[in-house]
């Protein structure tokens, strides 16, 4: 459908508004291109980041905002309601009810918001079946049904090789174990998807098990279905994990699990991202994910001088859930370390875990650490009233590297979250500039802590410690259910 | 089936977790009374707020926590997953397809998360029929279904009687509408269930209009279908409404206007408290509501020495969306007041406004205004760790009394905040104890505006500026399709 959309006259169909969480396929730019749409509101670009930052450089978008998942998701109730929803399923039956199956995601919301909004909504399926395995979305909420004779397009977004896997990598790991999940006793949390938390997915069933952590930590997930879980799923970690989306090759092995996954009377998956988003702000007490880009203060964004990836659900995930009403030990101890010395300690809030884990140079030795983050230079260039932060220091509350672990909840003022964030920037010009007295004194009140204060010798940080070395392991671990995609299989 | 439950044999069945997010019903107690149910994780308990303050007293229910709806619908996703669900539809067909219609609710997240999880699903409805008028929750997610051959109870919560609409609560409408609604231009936003914010719905199509509001503020609203709110909706004020819940009498209005409310194929509601949630947090610029206690740090509950009412949505609400990515004009204008010297303005977020809204003396001349919050001392009685407090102090933007409006985002200390709180708290020993000198510089720089500073005569607030002075009224302004329960019938 988006290139049958991409082919209309734009003599009759010109400036759109597309409200569309993922642009993702090339038709979802060509459309701008040739005037068809005109403003777009979206939350994640993955593959089109750089001829999105092009477009919206030359005027061709008119931004409406870079929203997180679940915000947009909201508007589609108020003030950006679908007038028409084209989505895909995987297999509709004669009356037009829908199997979205596996990669069910937004479907449900956006139908709710365009069918009772009084929109209209267009499904394309794989194909038309007498009975659908299992009824995702009812007929009476859809409109039009197009047989597209083929699956839709599915991408394997978080699938991370074992073999990529760097011992960098793994000592941030091994820190973010030892030094986070073990004294606060994170059980319920989010993954982002960069390899430095697929290292710790592969180090729970070794590292882990030796710290005696089963069972204390990372029991409740709001997770994609990760093949890098599969070793600490079935060393018996997981007691349960719910999905956003599913991805490719999982599905038999969910099916085999559904102890663990939200499956349906068919077997298969039910991911759901607005409930799984929901559950990541409100029931996780630790989000840890990847950037790009950290600044002084610990605002960090994926937004660099030629890209705009958006942000999917880091900045919901990766913030305060100030509504939340429930004590978790995690909250209450990361609560306490914020405000210490609270008057009224009944009065006293919890905070959720936010974490950003990486190696102080990233890819291609860049840094990770800057002065300024590009994302003004794109609110410059756009003349944006925000820029495109991803998560705002201070919602931050540790930054980990190889040089060790900053916790931003004990720091007092800017100049002391300042030094603690150069105090981890290892050989970075930011981490080169720190003040070395006040980073030592910060060390010895365990702001900042090195691998050393932990226990941890990096030369331990071995490809040994991984339950998996590549994805013929996982597979193996699966038991055979897990059908990597061709692209990862080298055996 | 609450009647069913409450009947089982307590030998075979006990100590249950309920994870319920109102208890409403007498027998939603009674099972914890015969130890059916031992622990409660609940969100409301309006009706039976006193009897469930004595039995947590007592020790005969185990709190989990007292959630906001949202935190609670997440952690059925991970960690509070049901076993067993008991739903009420008002008919099924044959083939357990449910029709849920205005009151949908909470139904379809308890059942995904219910049936998706590995539970059992059972629906009691109001009579089998052939085809349901649509399909709320399709069959393949419901184990059982338990005809109860009449229809389920529902409570008229959110009628308030114009005739009922004091001239003090005129005048905070007043206020609120002149002073903050116009000013920050607020379009999307969510009102509370008072009788304050009542008469600002009815202030609308007559001050609003004279103000020369209209088109400009309240056109889109996370809100059930007030009865209120028919006046400005018939007036042209109002471009699209999504509800959490549907209101007894309501049906047929809304079954005639699906250009503003979410109706389906059938023509009745869907409601969705989980959606309307989720657009009360993150695309809503405004929360405003009552309370029943404010302390002087601006923290507010309605748990009194007798009564645990819970906070419904309030929480999730009233608080500042960390994770928003989208600005709007009123968001950021309370952020630039919030922080006018920020260095990079562009790192600037925008804030919520989140508005209390009351008398300064309430219901039976007990003051609004406390130097200690009594949910200090359910805290301290229950050991909870969290006193239940429904919005905290730092996420409130502005308070409403008859006596002005304090605006706590341009206070720069605490003092300057208790100050300002004791500015608009009148008469109260709360308001009795404030410096003036210090009061009156507050006045001086418009964080305290008195009616007469923004140009209101206390004596032009009078009964006749309300769109309607009765339910009648408001059924004739609905050109009768609006049928009010009888209780609210005099005529």
């Amino acid at each position: 459908m988006a290139k049958a959309l991409s082919k209309v006259d734009v003599a009759k169909i010109h400036d759109l508004h597309m409200v569309q969480s993922g642009v993702v396929l090339p038709e979802h730019l060509d459309i701008f291109e040739s005037g068809i749409a005109r403003r777009l509101d979206f939350s994640y670009s993955g593959p089109q980041s750089a001829r999105i930052a092009r477009m919206m450089f030359g005027g061709q978008i008119e931004l409406g905002a870079v929203h997180t998942y679940l915000e947009l998701f909201a508007r589609y109730f108020i003030d950006l309601t679908p007038k028409v929803a084209l989505i895909a399923a995987v297999s509709a039956d004669r009356e037009g009810n829908l199997y979205t199956g596996p990669n069910t995601e937004d479907t449900p919301t956006v139908v709710e918001a365009t069918s009772f909004g009084k929109g209209l909504v267009v499904a394309q399926v794989g194909e038309i079946v007498d009975r659908v395995p299992r009824v995702d979305i009812p007929a009476d909420q859809v409109h039009f049904v197009v047989d597209a004779k083929r699956p839709f397009y599915v991408e394997p977004l978080f699938t991370r090789d074992p073999a990529a896997i760097t011992e960098t990598q793994i000592l941030t790991a091994m820190l973010a174990i030892k030094g986070l999940y073990m004294p606060y006793g994170v059980r319920r949390l989010n993954h982002g998807i960069g390899f430095n938390t697929a290292a710790i997915e592969l180090l729970l069933p070794t590292y882990g098990e030796r710290l005696g952590l089963k069972g204390k930590v990372c029991t409740h997930w709001a997770l994609n279905p990760h093949p890098t879980l599969i070793p600490a799923i079935e060393a018996g970690w997981v007691e349960q994990i719910h999905s956003f989306g599913s991805e490719v090759g999982m599905e038999d092995y969910m099916r085999a699990r559904p102890d663990i996954f939200f499956t349906g009377p068919d077997g298969s998956l039910r991911s759901n991202r607005a409930f799984c988003q929901t559950a990541g702000l409100y029931a996780c007490d630790m989000f840890i994910g990847s950037t790009l880009q950290i600044d002084l203060a610990g605002n960090s964004s994926t937004v660099t001088g030629s890209r705009v990836a958006g942000f999917g659900g880091a900045p919901n995930m990766g913030s305060d859930a100030r509504g939340r009403r429930h004590p978790s030990e995690a909250w209450l101890r990361a609560g306490r370390e914020a405000d210490p010395s609270a008057a009224t300690p009944a009065l006293r809030r919890g905070r959720k875990l936010v974490v950003q884990i990486g190696e102080t140079f990233g890819d291609g030795m860049v840094p990770m650490f800057v002065e300024r983050l590009a994302a003004l230079d794109l609110a410059d260039k756009l003349q944006l009233d925000l820029a495109p932060v991803m998560v705002y220091g201070d919602d931050v509350t540790h930054i980990v590297t190889e040089e060790g672990i900053a916790n931003l909840l004990l720091c007092r003022d800017r100049d002391e979250r300042e030094q603690a964030v150069r105090g981890v920037a290892g050989y970075t010009e930011v981490g080169r500039a720190r003040d070395r007295k006040m980073v030592e004194h910060l060390r010895q009140r365990k702001v900042i802590q090195r691998p050393e204060d932990l226990g941890i010798d990096p030369l331990d940080a071995d490809r040994s410690l991984l339950a998996a070395h590549s994805i013929k392991d996982l597979m193996l671990a699966s038991g055979g259910l897990y059908r990597p995609p061709s692209r990862f299989r080298n055996w």
